[in-house]
């Protein structure tokens, strides 16, 4: 359900809309029911007591209706979609998320109706995930949609994985599959004729509803030499720890993990490549570890694939073969949203 | 200065603009070179290390366009509000602020000098009140200027000073003067005529750079029973104190401290009064403590009033008293947005 266009005037007039201190108790506050230093959000500001060792692990991202999601899309998978990609950066520095603060500026179109199944969407991802609605702000706008989530996690100290630490010689790992992502928008626009509608479906719930891998990251922790999440794409994602760690990376292609979908979308036509490789919205965990690491058995049985794709070499730049090592040609190397 | 509108398609083109990325490393990244845990915003997340012993006390702002600040404001006094409006909610805590992160949504008419304004209102408050940016995002929107902080700050563990401590007996106490942002909004809005221009002009900087008491608000943990900074306005402010400490509260209107100028507006024109005690945007602290607490002298001596204007009481609600102790009718118990 998007926020309702606005009603003709000879409309049968909507119930009085509850005001912002009003949506805060009634929509917000149960949110913050497990996190005693929200105050139920009747104070300025949070508390947060770190357990003892620890450091927080802090991230924060925008999404505007008509840029990072579609005015159609439902408020609850909306989101759903915020808060996970926000766990997802904090599942890539190997941190346990615990909360988060969110700002939302709504314009009047969306009504108490709306922010009920927008919050009852957080709440839903609150309980898969073990984490709380800390504090926020929620104003009016005359324009889209804009929200802000601010995500909170934490590690022992001195234990988080930055993107600096690739040397030549480690290996580079995806979790998960890689390119479900772009070509589930890909489906979701009807680009992917030859997919049938199940495949289709697949892939677009992938874009929908990313799964952060936010077990994963942390039992990464010690063993990712450099980690970070696949949201620009693939290869301009490698390219950020690349350059980060001074050094380069070679991805061999048909390595790469693909779901069933994905797989028969390259196949019927390998154009698809591009949007794999070159795409985003992945939000699966990107890393560099010694090769075969023996620990990684223990994090694969979690239940999330850890697969090898290729290697980090001196140099720079991010370099991708086919089976027969020549160079593939990427044109996309960065994600821009819509 | 506002974005520019767009140019007319006659015009001198603009040189092409940097994306993103670049404006994230030219304006912001220097922002974050303070913070180490910041990894010069080349990161998916911040690491924040507490002081040992400490708690994180963090909180959320969202600023919209044409909703908390004009488009015709400058963009560092923009930047600088936005940043003060987050440390004094941490001041209210006691918290010593030490770092924020920040998500801006622009549009394309916004430009590169726009950024490069805002970015150093960002660097000259930073440097004012020692903190540093963390992380955040950078996006683009088809709707108005979408701002959002999240401030972080820390204390001892426990110290943290909250709404909910007020107890009947307790004395009144607000910091500094009250009204002078309201009033400020009015005399940017031509709407105080009896007011000489220096007044005027001394008002609306209250209302464009409010001041968080940063160093008076630390000092206050252990003397303040309750407390929070006004910013929907003195009445329901304190209101929200009485509510959430159960108790009721009472302000005797001729002790609230006013600024010269907002003296001058109130003799010339009483109804002002309405805007010093309904308005809002003060950013100065509200408490309660216990009846001239001797430790408070040695707050006052960190340079900033706090001022004694009423007393807790049993029951609910908060009531305004004349010099001749007679209840004064508050029209405005709430701010609302431009």
């Amino acid at each position: 359900m998007a926020c309702a266009p606005t009603p003709p005037t000879n409309a049968v007039p909507a119930p009085p809309a509850l005001d912002e201190f009003q949506r805060i108790a009634r929509f917000y506050a149960p949110l913050a029911a497990g996190a005693p230093g929200a105050a139920g959000l009747k104070d300025d500001a949070a508390v947060v007591t770190p357990t003892p060792g620890h450091e927080i692990v802090v991230t924060a991202d925008a999404l505007i209706e008509g840029v990072h999601f579609r005015s159609e899309d439902p408020p609850d998978l909306v989101a759903r979609k915020m808060l996970r990609v926000n766990l997802s950066d904090l599942a890539a520095k190997g941190a346990r998320p615990f909360g988060y603060l969110m700002t939302t500026a709504l314009p009047v179109r969306c009504g108490d109706d709306w922010v009920e199944r927008f919050a009852a969407g957080l709440a839903r991802d609150q309980a898969e995930y073990g984490v709380s609605l800390l504090g926020g702000d929620s104003v009016a706008t005359p324009g889209p949609i804009a929200l802000s989530v601010t995500a909170l996690g934490e590690l022992p100290a001195g234990t988080a994985v930055r993107r600096g630490g690739a040397r030549p010689g480690d290996a580079v790992l995806v979790t998960g599959t890689i390119g479900d992502g772009a070509l589930g928008l890909l489906a979701l626009g009807g680009a992917l004729p030859a997919l049938d509608a199940a495949a289709c479906d697949r892939l677009a719930d992938r874009y929908l509803l990313p799964q952060p891998r936010t077990r994963t990251g942390p039992a990464l922790r010690g063993i990712a030499r450099a980690m970070m999440d696949v949201s620009d794409g693939l290869v301009a994602d490698l390219g950020h720890i690349a350059e980060t760690s001074g050094v380069g990376a070679v991805i061999e292609r048909d390595r790469v993990p693909l779901s069933p979908a994905a797989r028969a979308a390259v196949v019927a036509d390998p154009a698809c490549w591009e949007a794999v490789l070159g795409g985003g919205d992945d939000y699966e965990l990107l890393l560099t570890a010694a090769p075969d690491d023996p620990r990684l058995d223990a994090v694969r049985a979690l239940g999330v694939p850890v697969t090898a794709i290729g290697r980090v070499v001196a140099g720079a730049g991010v370099a991708v073969l086919d089976a027969a090592g020549r160079p593939v040609p990427i044109a996309r190397t960065g994600y821009r949203h819509l």
